[in-house]
């Protein structure tokens, strides 16, 4: 069954009628695997593109007997084909390559025609939560976010300050910290007219 | 005269009809008097509560001439006694108290308090401009800013990597970033409804 068939009808996958929350770009499944332990009651949803990054988170949730996680392996260029309006209620962008070149900045996640299916897809008021140790895409993130009509809940420029005890790292996070650099994190909610 | 009393009338003193740039906290007078230099066809006026402190800045206008430039020594605490509606341009705020402690917030110069003044004296889509060396207070006025209806327009964490040969620092600036410090900058703008 392709993911695509469950539009609208992923609340009726495994246990029923969980929130879910959307992971976009798993990697190898860290942060979804540790977020779903910390929140048994949420149905996690992660989209990872490489197939061969992808393997490793699979085999992490079978490891784990994890229920509420669901693993996608697909290129996330259109949510709505996934994704029912206003049937998620949080999406995590976490170290989402930064596209450093302005030429490129059409393939950032945080740039506005991917901003727009967010909307669509999150509930009124759903939140996005971007964590990234990259200064320029998180610059060119929160303008992006402003200037699309995002509002700005919380900003952390160095986010392992705060020893937040429900910060589930990811992989590069865990390495790039340890090394003492700053961790970069916005969540932004998405008011709808 | 009591500087009140040029209310609304701000743009006939000195050349008249240049546009008004305001700096809340002008400290020294550096950065009011390079940015006076850079650009001889605004009127920049400098408030600042220190008697102690202005009196460096006045003498630095003295010595450099200055004639686009009007000092206040005035508690800033509400300027629409001092400014019309629509009367101002841009507002600058550098290195401005941080009072980090949440009970002072309102103290804060980016407290949604001081935002309503400066919406209502700034020209319709007129600029704030904050830079800072304080992170808790960055990311305390973009949330402030974004929350209060402000579109970021340009976010910096680092501004001396930029390399912005129209960056006019001010004395505290030029001493913290020669240690390798970053400054942290954003341009708001306050729409109208």
């Amino acid at each position: 069954m392709h993911p695509s068939e469950y539009k609208g009808k992923w609340k009726q996958l495994k246990t029923a009628n969980k929130s879910i929350h959307l992971e976009i770009g798993t990697g190898k499944g860290q942060f979804i695997d540790g977020m779903a332990q910390q929140h048994p009651d949420i149905h996690f949803i992660g989209i990872e593109v490489a197939k061969s990054i992808i393997v490793s988170a699979v085999e992490k949730v079978k490891e784990t007997q994890r229920k509420n996680i669901t693993l996608i392996n697909e290129d996330a260029q259109d949510l709505s084909d996934l994704f029912e309006n206003n049937e998620v209620e949080k999406i995590y962008l976490n170290f989402s390559d930064p596209w450093p070149k302005n030429k490129h900045a059409k393939r950032r996640l945080t740039y506005h025609t991917f901003l727009e299916q967010y909307q669509r897809i999150l509930k009124p008021n759903g939140e996005l939560i971007l964590k990234t140790d990259n200064k320029g895409l998180f610059e060119y993130s929160l303008v992006s976010f402003s200037q699309f009509g995002g509002i700005l809940e919380d900003v952390s420029l160095d986010l392992h300050l705060l020893d937040d005890p429900f910060n589930v790292m990811t992989e590069y996070e865990e390495k790039f910290s340890a090394k003492g650099q700053p961790i970069y994190r916005s969540r932004i909610r998405f008011p709808r007219e």
